[in-house]
């Protein structure tokens, strides 16, 4: 199923007149409204092909329907979600859920969709039907060598179906960890992590980055041996210098500062990408934005200081993805909403008067340096995004295109109402 | 498969001589240690259904071996359970995953074993394959009367099928909630919640009881229909004087004092049952006192004192109950250290100098009155544990028994390595 | 020190067509924003009068300057506020810190800056100098029956200087608590309180009502006796038809639903009032809305559904009051800030479609719920306030107002740089 | 006033019976009883001079009896306590509130007591009278270098203090970083931060340790400058070798795992020195082993074990501190109940089983480990704490002799009912 540029042209031309009108509202009292718009197109957020089917919790999973049965489909959905937003032109493969015999066909069937494959991901944390070791008590820092050995040549073969692809990074997210007081040395659990991954970064392609994502809790309920910050940085220092961190938005204990965090490890020179989401407990993988927008705008606002700072290129320096659960939405659905309010904290962070705020910093003007940020965040800048969009071909208004045109009936239709996409 | 009566007695003679010398040593310096271990005889925990086999997370789940494959044999489990440590001899259903065609023989087949049938308990968190109606967007608080109809019928269905076992208590865990700002209208959804509860409410038989168990997050993740104590108060109370709160340790937010949560439970009367685990971060669902002992104590704390105050037995008074799940651990194994932790920590209550306390409560005395907590928590009580499990024809120690005669190797004999037990 | 009209008029003039453009540019896409601005012209925040110089926290304070020296200077600056955001026509006193010898002369200076007294506050959480009896191990709750007699005095005392000054509430804050386990036995220290507090309320004149704050933690750091809505409810619903539950955003557990809160304590019709801050950790007392903007909103849209609901009169139904620790602002910008980021979430929340958003929950469609919400709270109605602000006489910019006419300037001058406002 | 030996042999002798009893049972079921009673004789806890009156909160503060006016008293009570304890025999002084004319004077004083100087604490998250620049936007993080010189200055006269009194270490706790998003650019405050600790670091005599202390939040309440683990690991490797991590058990987010804190930075050769205290919610600094007894005990074995892997002395290594606020508990005898806590955590985590835990964790039998460590942990091992105070000439229980002799009323018969420790 393929988005028409008749039904496109339909939806843009009705609205286009009320959007003309915000824009140019927008445009009278917001300064470089072009750079933004301009910045805003060029920005891709990739899209985890594990997230075009719904989600569940250990208690249970809502299946919906016309979900991807298999890779092609997923980056159809992918393409589908792209076409409308213009914002989604990366897909992040999952292995060995998204294994494929025949690369080359899936590269031109992404290729067809002005899509480029995003960090590749690997998978220690399930035991997969038939493999000779089990992760239950964790894969590289596992005190069997045998396990160990089977989780690096699992992530070297994702590395390997990725250079096929095109992709040019490997997101290492490790559940290892423990349950119990006692379970785990430490510091031997550890140091045989970093053995396993000093491998691993051997196999990396000259171009590749590898990213170290860390996480407080969860499926571990005692340690993680990749916990937070701190360890992960430790891990990429010692790792080297195509080693990065990556941050979730889900992956911290309460009330942590994510921004600062963000802010230390661009300043460290290790920040490699970011998982978004939103949340309220855990690792609720919510909507991005749906629960703290103020906090997402704070994260943007350091990353684009701390990009600028270095002069970093906003789009391509770092590795920007969703990770979500979509447990109750239609996942199209749920992801354009991620997207747009993505993109709004982009556009609230890149409209905020940096000058101006260096100035108050300057002088612990604490009071000034508040209202030049929620004057940022408080702006409606809706307007700008839906411009960028428009002007990358996209739609005015992705969600109500595709609930107009009943895009997920015709999904449905050409799949089924059983179906259940792979890894879920 | 069961234990032998000399298997027992070769394993106590054993240990006898040492577990003596301990025992003598605890009665030189504990007072009343005849009135712990006879309160400790009495005491049993009933053994959820589903913590037979091992759990798992979101993100998979590692099977154990020999796991049973029917409810005859988690009432096997148990039945085993109870004969290494004489403090389990209740087992808890969960429907459907344990309904039964033949609720007599079920209830021979307990009676063999030394077990009653503790609460039972319902699901409305999951969507059975042909139900009807989906649980999607809850179940008792949806909007759609069809689901809550359907919902309120299990309940029932529920009811009856305990009633045939002899089990005269419902437990209702719902997962009801909503996942994202604006989904629910709270006041709402309480009030059809209410309104389903009813309709239960008026099922039950004249001596049965229903406890109304709250939880502060997970499966939703924006808010929960009976979020706390508080919440499950305000339904108790509406519904009548057989509808009681339930306490899962793991089901606050992070700090909250649970101990005092129990306190003024007793004091409103509505203190109905409790579920027994540990945890560090959310509902992890880990072993009893694993984490925090001193906590599990205090728990025990009030509750000794509270019902004391209120003359009730502490043995049938309240339903006791382990919920965890057993991610990495041997089932059987886990739920003895669960039960040793319970147990110590409930001996440790049973010794601390009340009248002691009470003064130095009254003047104000907060070092002395740590003192006295401590005292009793820092004495070792193992051997009245042991020596009350010893009286009553269990092991002096389980888990070794458990181990030497290498009992799940036995299990997995008669059952298969590759079994999964209903409902995980 | 008084805002001169002219000086007003200056500002306003000044700043109108750019006003004017952005008005009209919400009003065309908002509907009913004339009865927006008018609820939010009748809205009125309560400022405490201790809020008027800078906190500070156990580490230390850092005093600003031209702080208020006693409370007819607290009011002028109340009323310098008023006259600026015209949003903060009332002063909530705190007893022994604004005890005052001549009632009806401080009416009548509140008068003359159009403020009417909000509920009276009283201290048993400090002991005062000369004072009989300590409160280091509670008031209301102590063991000891002359300090909760005192304490029972004071706060009756409270209420008959409320009466002197037209106020029609008293809002107890208990620091009563227990700082580690043993200290208190919690089911005795809530029937003390209770009974303390019974005496206090049979002291309430008929038209008064008593409003009971709790809070998690905080000067007590293990347990306290009114510690969450839950306990508050029980004190609220033992009391009798004047007493109410106070929400406090700060004095929770992390992560909790507050807006879930307010609902269900609406529901009850025992929601009494409001004290606004915000917060990352704890009771952080910060600037409303600077941390979690839309956490304020959501409780707003809750506020607006549930006083709809009951047909209750948003202006005068519920005490509404700022509760926040100036540590590091100038305490009167810091109060602009606070008022602006309330008004804006409530006109948000009345913003907010109603019907559409009672037919979403009714289908269960999340996606449309969300972005109903979200299309309120990404709408910059800024506009709006500042509309009703000026309608009502006060400045379009208060805040630039206050820093053109260096009024702090001109209060250092009058009160000298060294002031430190009583209670602080 | 001081312990007379008669005192101390007359409440030994009462007690000596009992104790020899209890000691004998300990030594014939525990392994190596010789050895930890050993190393409990030569571990020693450093007693910060600001915890010997009583500390207070910011809505108040409640006085005890009997406090020390000066830094003579502070030594005397520190003198006192370790002459009961023998576990106390080090005091860390506070700069400015301990600032001494003469260090010799003091020097001797102290060596009479048989103590000697701790690490010293520096100040600047106060403003001291006179003091020309203003902390109340930080100290070493200011953008202002006037600020940051003052604040360096003053670290360096701490230093140099030190020298003069036989210390060798600063401990830097900063509490610097913001309230509100915007206020402070998070890269260049850690920057400007490094460079005036690097300044100190130049300043260090060459056989002194800096510690840098890390804590999550309060007294700021958005961001801390060195917010956790992984900040000051970063200064610390920044600065040299030298500079070491400090961990002070209040100051991590809630749910934190200490214990893997710990054995990182041991695995970093970057622990340096310890903070004791146990919380709830916060930095609640409540008396050691009052909330969480076992995760004192973990934090011990990982202490035990990982300073054993390097071969460190567990005696003089790192520093060892308490650092707790007595609120509402004689300070003394809430620093007795504070040591007695750690030293039996000491004991435990010594008497761990490490072979067979090893093993455990080598077979990953998780359910052996738990064992392992609940075997040490639920073991008494008062008795060889209370012999290890024996042989080195304490009593065996010094609170009953601290209580039996009434001190207390012996210090304020000395020094007066009204006094207020300095620094409080």
């Amino acid at each position: 199923m393929q988005l028409e540029k008749h039904q496109l042209d339909r939806h843009n031309d009705k609205l286009f007149n009320g959007h003309q009108r915000k824009l140019s509202f927008v445009q009278e009292f917001t300064p470089e409204c072009e750079a933004i718009i301009k910045k805003l197109m060029a920005f891709q957020i990739g899209i985890p092909s594990w997230a075009l089917g719904n989600g569940g919790t250990r208690f249970g999973r809502f299946s919906g329907a016309g979900e991807p049965r298999n890779l092609e489909e997923k980056i159809e959905d992918v393409g589908l979600l792209h076409a409308l937003n213009r914002s989604s032109g990366a897909i992040s493969l999952h292995i060995p859920w998204d294994s494929v015999a025949d690369p080359s066909n899936i590269r031109n069937l992404a290729t067809q969709y002005g899509l480029r494959f995003d960090a590749m991901n690997s998978n220690t944390f399930q035991d997969q039907k038939g493999q000779e070791q089990s992760y239950k008590f964790g894969s590289l820092q596992h005190t069997d060598k045998a396990v160990r050995k089977q989780a690096i040549e699992h992530n070297i073969e994702v590395i390997r179906q990725g250079v096929a692809l095109g992709s040019e990074a490997l997101t290492i997210w490790l559940a290892d960890g423990s349950c119990f007081p006692g379970q785990l040395n430490f510091r031997n659990a550890f140091q045989r992590t970093l053995e396993s991954l000093k491998e691993i970064y051997a196999a990396l392609p000259a171009h590749w980055k590898v990213f170290i994502e860390y996480k407080a809790f969860e499926p571990n309920f005692y340690s993680t041996t990749v916990g937070d910050w701190g360890q992960s940085l430790l891990f990429a220092n010692k790792l080297g210098p195509k080693a990065f961190t990556l941050v979730d938005l889900g992956h911290h204990l309460p009330n942590a500062n994510i921004e600062q965090i963000v802010s230390l490890l661009l300043m460290e020179e290790k920040l490699g990408g970011f998982h978004f989401n939103d949340s309220k407990y855990g690792d609720d993988d919510l909507t991005a934005g749906s629960i703290k927008p103020y906090q997402l705008f704070l994260i943007f606002n350091e990353l684009v200081e701390g990009m600028d700072a270095r002069g970093m290129d906003h789009a391509s320096d770092l590795g920007w993805m969703i990770d979500a659960s979509h447990n109750i939405k239609d996942p199209l659905e749920d992801l354009m909403q991620s997207v747009e309010a993505i993109m709004i904290a982009y556009a609230q962070a890149l409209s905020v008067d940096r000058k101006a705020l260096q100035l108050a910093q300057q002088e612990n003007d604490v009071v000034r340096a508040q209202e030049i940020l929620q004057q940022a965040f408080r702006t409606d800048l809706r307007p700008l995004v839906a411009e960028a969009r428009f002007r990358a071909g996209g739609a005015l208004e992705p969600l109500s295109l595709f609930r107009d045109l009943e895009l997920r009936k015709e999904l449905i239709k050409e799949r089924g109402r059983e179906t259940v996409s792979t890894g879920l």
